[in-house]
C-alpha cells in the first residue's frame, strides 16, 4: 500500500505480477492523521482491494507499507501490525519510504533516480534498491522548493506584490482574491489597501502549508508572472536532482506538479541540459505499483521489466 | 508608551519636551500576549515611570500608546483603558501605530519615512503626521524580507544546504548546530546525515517565527556565506523603502537589523545608490520617544527639533 497524508492505496498482487485487487482509503499516515485513523485508511483500503478478489488477509503473505516518515523495521508499526492481525493477518509487515514507492512504480531497476513534487519536493538517488542519498525534501518552511508549496506560496506574494504596487501586474491577483472570497477593494486604511489587508488576514488564518492550495491558479493561468514562477519552480527541481546525480538510469518523475506533462516539466529538463544525457524519464502517477513492487520483492520474487509492466497492465483494469 | 511583543517603555513628559520618568515593563501587544498580560505590562512600565517623576496617573492628561495591529479609534482599548481609570487616569487614551512611533523618535518633521527592521521589516510614507503608504510588513510568511526572521531562515537554510551538500561551506553551519545543541553526525540514515534529520527536526519543532533567533549568528560570523545574506537583507529593505518613497525627507532607520551601523546598513545604503539624495539618515532605537512625540501633539503641543532634542536628553538620563 501507498499511505498518504491524504488517501491510501492498496494494491493486491500475486506473486507473478498480477494485480487482482485495487481498493482506495483515507489519510493512511499516522503522523498526519494519528494512529486510529491511519489505520482505519489503511484498513479501508486493503479491504477494499481483498474484496475484488474474493480473498482475506489471511491469504496474504507480505505487506509493504510506504508512507513518509515510518522507519524501515522500528516498532512504530505496532499501530497497525494489531489492527491487520485481528483481522486475520499471519504474515509479514514492513515499512518503506514513500519515495522508494515512487520510484519502483516507474523502474525495476537497483538503481536510478525519483524525484517527487506534490505539495513538497524532493529527489532520491536508489542503489541497490535502496535509497542512497536524499535531496531537498526539507519541508516547506526550509526547502521543498519547486513543489506545491513553493508555488502556492509564490502566487500569494506575486498577487499583494501586485496589490501593492511593488510588483508586476499579473491576472494571479484576480485568482487568489477570487480563490479566498475577497472583494477587490483600492481603499486605504493605515496606508495599505483594504483587501491586502484582508488578503494578509485570510493566509494567516490557515495553517502555512495550505498555501500549496493556490499552485493550480499558477497553472491555469495564462501570464508571465505565473510562467515565470513555473519556470522556476521546473529549474529548482533540476538543482535538486542534480545535487544527487551520480551517473545515468531511470528518472522517474512523480507527484501533482511533475507527473504531467507542462511548463514545470518542460523547465525541469531544459535546465538539466547535458545532465539529462543517459537519464530515462518515466512519469507515474502515484507509489501504489512500486508498492506492490516491493511486497514482491520482500516475497522474494525477481522483479524485472516484463514483470513491473504486468503489474502496471493489470491495475490499469482498476482504474 | 512604545508597546511591543516583548516588553513595553512608557515616557512620561512635561508639554515642554521634558522628560521626567521612565520606565519598563513586559509584553504590552493585546493581540501577542492577550490583555490581561498586555495591561500588566503597559500598567508596569507605568507605574515605574510615574514613581520616578513622584506623580500618579490622575496627573496625565493624554496617554498615546504606541503598537502593532491597535486601530486608532477602536474599541478595542477597552482592555487598558478600565485598568487605568481605576488607577485615577481621566485623561485621554489613543492607540497608535508603532511604526510612526519609530519615525517620530527620529524627526519632528510631518513627512518622512522610516524603515524598521526588527524581527519583521517594513517602510511608511509619512505625510501630514499620518502613515500615508506601507512597504512590506507582510509578516514572516508573506514578507518581512530583510528582517531578523528572514535573516535567521536564511541562516538555517545555509546550514543545511552545507550539511546537504548542496550549498558552499559556511561557518554557520557549526554556529546553527551548536545553537540547538546538535552534535555534528555525518552517518546516514534514509540517504540523509543524522545530524541534518535532527536539525530539521529541531527547526520545525518552534514556532517557525522563532528562527528569528538564528540572526544574531549572521551578524557575529566572520564568512562570505554570513556576508551575502546580510547584503541581501540590506539590498532588499533598500527595496522596500524604494517602494513607498516619493520625494526628500527624513529617513529614521530602527529595530535591531538597521539600528546598529554594520553590513545590513552599509548595504542598504548602497542599494539605495541616488535615490538616498536627499534623505536624512537617522537611526533611532526604539519608539520611546516618538510615543512621547506623539502623545504632546495629542495634546496640542507643537512639537519643533529642539522640542525633540529635549525630549531625547532628557530620556537620556533615565536609560
Amino acid at each position: 500500500m501507498d499511505a498518504g497524508g491524504t488517501s491510501t492505496r492498496a494494491v493486491l498482487a500475486t506473486a507473478q505480477g498480477e494485480c487482482i485487487g485495487y481498493g482506495l482509503g483515507g489519510p493512511g499516515n499516522p503522523t498526519s492523521a494519528g494512529p486510529e485513523r491511519a489505520a482505519e485508511g489503511v484498513l479501508t483500503a486493503v479491504a477494499r482491494a481483498l474484496a475484488l478478489a474474493d480473498a482475506g488477509l489471511s491469504d496474504v503473505t507480505v505487506i509493504i507499507a510506504a508512507m513518509a516518515g515510518q522507519r524501515a523495521g522500528s516498532d512504530a508499526g505496532d499501530w497497525l501490525l494489531r489492527r491487520l492481525e485481528a483481522e486475520g493477518f499471519a504474515g509479514e509487515l514492513a515499512f518503506e519510504s514513500d519515495l522508494l514507492a515512487i520510484y519502483f512504480s516507474g523502474s525495476a531497476e537497483d538503481r536510478g533516480y525519483a524525484v517527487v513534487a506534490g505539495t513538497g519536493a524532493c529527489a532520491v538517488r536508489v542503489r541497490g534498491g535502496r535509497v542512497e542519498a536524499t535531496g531537498d525534501g526539507l519541508g516547506w518552511l526550509l526547502g521543498d522548493r519547486g513543489g506545491g508549496f513553493w508555488i502556492g506560496h509564490r502566487v500569494a506574494r506575486a498577487a499583494l506584490r501586485d496589490l501593492d504596487g511593488a510588483g508586476p501586474s499579473t491576472t494571479l491577483t484576480a485568482a487568489v482574491l477570487d480563490h479566498v472570497g475577497i472583494a477587490t477593494d483600492a481603499a486605504r486604511g493605515s496606508g495599505r489597501r483594504r483587501d491586502v489587508e484582508r488578503l494578509i488576514e485570510a493566509l494567516y488564518a490557515v495553517r502555512p502549508v495550505e498555501l500549496s492550495r493556490l499552485a493550480p491558479l499558477a497553472f491555469a493561468a495564462d501570464d508571465p508572472v505565473a510562467a515565470g514562477i513555473l519556470r522556476r519552480a521546473g529549474e529548482h527541481l533540476a538543482r535538486t536532482l542534480a545535487g544527487v546525480l551520480d551517473g545515468p538510469g531511470p528518472l522517474v518523475v512523480g507527484g501533482s506538479v511533475l507527473f504531467r506533462a507542462g511548463p514545470v516539466r518542460e523547465a525541469f529538463v531544459d535546465h538539466l541540459g547535458g545532465a539529462a544525457d543517459g537519464l530515462e524519464l518515466r512519469p507515474v502517477v502515484d507509489g501504489a505499483i512500486g508498492a506492490g513492487q516491493l511486497a514482491l520483492r520482500a516475497a522474494g520474487v525477481s522483479v524485472t521489466a516484463p514483470v513491473l509492466e504486468r503489474l502496471h497492465d493489470s491495475l490499469s483494469r482498476f482504474r
